[in-house]
């Protein structure tokens, strides 16, 4: 067991409950320094619960419930201690300060599941499940995860990586027994073999930037010309008063974000600072704002203020298709209600935003579109790394492949097919380097 | 046993762990119609931990760990029974639908710990120390939460509770022998007795205000003349670039918060939207929502700028000097940087908010204001529920010492004294009536 780690495994805030996790091979010897109950935790079975009081000396600190996993039976192989607190956040860091006097180490980001997994209990598409379950945006996300952390994906992608390594096994046996005249490969099942990796990686990677939007949200960005109401819309969606309303152009200056669930979808939606030239630094500086934004956006609301003419905003309509043509953009008539419509078109959504007639159509619409873009075909996460190492893995197969058609010699064919499943034993965490745990373990909570 | 609730019991948002919680006669057949582990949860001792699944239907919701708190040894009494599962949002969510699918009912705000008051575990002051200890804003008000809960101050209540009764005792036994010529009172005991419990009650009422402090922080107001310097003030104070910062005057239109604690103190900073007559339908909304943040806050830092003249805001300062009198008031120097200074006075900090100068004295001076401010003497924080029940106790007691003096009947005085221990008796809970304790509940968080 390494040295014993400590930290809050639930959110910081106020709340009944909050559990600190002990973790290593002085979790008893530090819990029974800080807790007195019935008996001491040294003598307690584990999978038990004992109520006491946590002290600091004769000072009271909290009441307590203390749960017991002794080594292997535990999250992280090691000895554990869970201590169940009140949910105040200066009691949680008096007792965390305790052990940490104690002599236990404040736990780095993830480290609790780095031990799982360096001790076998889980592997990196598991550890990265439990990630991105932990961070779900989305029921969806949230029931993708819990099946990935199962450990099914990871069942599937092994049974690939078994068909690449038998591939190349043969490959090699072949080039053993080369001089012997003995022709083993049946290079059209090799082939197909590995053509069918090729699909199955291809289908994960095409499911990519559906995984990022169901991690992360699908961005909506409100933008227009001064005055369009771009805030009462806002306001309007999120259903409060959150932007400051008025007449006057150039009212919004900071962006403001919000979150929102349509349907089991996360939805964040932004409101911008007007679009014009202006002479006011502030308001250049909302407006460069307003740019970055609509970068980072997958949906572009443009508003147009219809008292001012339909085609008013269309240029910007226009540059703003132009320029982002891989992003769901909308035109959209605002202050309906300050004319009179004698004909409306199809393509636009009519609205007042001030009256707040058409903004469950616009709703539908931004939940239809989301919906589009978060449609994963293999019930898995996928991210970055994952895209990076299937890509390569690609790469390499296709290579395989191209030199089986030419007849190739079976050695560089088969390194390359050792290449991919190479590849593939990274994304499963088989193989790994510091680096890439450093990477992936920084980005979870401490306490996990 | 009650009908069955159930409710996350730490804070929502993203962690390693979340711990949802079930209480009352259905706790254990409800979560083995979910859970699937090792063996059923109804054949598992109390104050044991099992790990398995939580399934709906075929689909897996997620993996948790179950602890089994059987009645009466739980928080509430009752058959409890905790869910540990991963700290995702729709996880959770998942999990709480399931439980509620299966016959569990949504608690109500408190819920837990009003069945824990009601089944004689917890006093109603021990239960507004758990609320006080969770929503904690300093590390000095969760250690005398944490007192106050372990029942010490309950106590310490109780023996003047005891002795107001003895002396009420005596005076009823005197009524009732009063025929028979003998005389039981010593009246100068017993307006010494009712004098210690007035002194203890008054010196209670005497905490109200830090206490008040304590629990929510204390609030400090910048406010000034357009352009002063506010922003820049209030960004270096919060060591971020939370407010834009211009040469613009009124470039600040909401007024933003931020807390920070000094030296285990919570502080509330406000940034306002500069004071003038304005034609700015936002800056007058601003201006107004400025004066009501003064009204609110314990400290008001009026900031000048000196290169206008040292007393260019001495009206601003000395009009809210008048009118809030009770209040800390500082005047401070801001933009140094621009103006030599021949002289300084004592009365006034200098800074320059652009450069960072004197930034370090402003906290000092706000930490030693703030620290004056919550001396409380009774290692117990007040509300005002237990200021209204001191104040009302208090009074009734120096009925009776006024009657006593008089030599008024002695049933009279009685009838006083039980006035003044029924006070008291609401206070410890021992009496309570439904509408007291929906407005203890409602204050808490769902969960606890």
């Amino acid at each position: 067991m390494e040295k014993t780690i400590a930290a809050l495994a639930t959110p910081s805030g106020v709340s009944g409950l909050a559990v600190i996790r002990l973790s290593g091979e002085d979790s008893i010897s530090i819990i029974d320094n800080i807790f007195v109950g019935k008996k001491k935790i040294a003598d307690c079975k584990s999978h038990t619960i004992h109520y006491g009081k946590i002290l600091d000396g004769n000072s009271i600190i909290d009441d307590v419930v203390i749960s017991i996993f002794l080594a292997p039976n535990s999250y992280t192989t090691e000895d554990v201690i869970e201590i169940s607190c009140h949910g105040g956040i200066f009691n949680v860091k008096k007792i965390l300060d305790l052990l940490f006097k104690n002599g236990a180490y404040q736990a780095e980001p993830g480290e609790f599941t780095r031990r799982a997994f360096l001790n076998g209990r889980l592997d990196l598409l598991q550890v990265e499940a439990v990630a991105d379950l932990i961070h779900s945006q989305s029921s969806i996300s949230s029931e993708i995860s819990a099946r990935q952390n199962d450990g099914q994906f990871s069942e599937k992608l092994n049974s690939f990586i078994q068909s690449l390594i038998k591939s190349a096994s043969y490959l090699e046996l072949e080039n053993d027994f080369a001089d012997e005249g003995v022709e083993l490969i049946d290079s059209p099942k090799i082939i197909d073999d590995i053509n069918k990796t090729i699909e199955f990686c291809e289908s994960l990677i095409g499911d990519y930037q559906s995984s990022e939007i169901l991690r992360s949200g699908y961005y909506v960005c409100i933008i227009g010309y001064p005055n369009a109401g771009k805030s009462s819309l806002f306001n309007k969606i999120v259903k409060s008063n959150r932007a400051i309303v008025s007449n006057e152009k150039g009212t919004t200056r900071d962006y403001l974000e919000e979150s929102l669930i349509i349907n089991g979808i996360s939805i964040k939606l932004i409101d911008t600072a007007g679009i014009r030239e202006s002479e006011s630094a502030i308001e250049v500086e909302g407006i460069k704002l307003s740019y970055k934004m609509i970068e980072q956006s997958n949906m572009i609301i443009v508003l147009n203020d219809i008292s001012e003419g339909e085609d008013n905003s269309i240029s910007l309509y226009e540059s703003i298709k132009g320029k982002y043509s891989d992003k769901d953009i909308l035109y959209v008539q605002n202050k309906i209600d300050l004319r009179e419509l004698y004909h409306t078109s199809d393509e636009f959504l009519y609205i007042s935003s001030q009256v707040g007639s058409g903004i469950k159509a616009i709703e539908n619409v931004i939940y239809s579109y989301a919906e589009k873009s978060i449609d994963v075909q293999n019930n898995v996460l996928l991210n970055q790394r994952h895209e990076n190492h299937l890509k390569k893995a690609v790469e390499y197969m296709r290579n395989a492949i191209s030199e089986l058609e030419i007849d190739a010699p079976t050695e560089i064919v088969s390194f390359e097919i050792r290449q991919a499943i190479a590849q593939m034993e990274e994304l499963t965490g088989k193989r790994y380097s510091e680096d890439v745990l450093n990477k992936i373990f920084s980005g979870f909570c401490i306490g996990k």
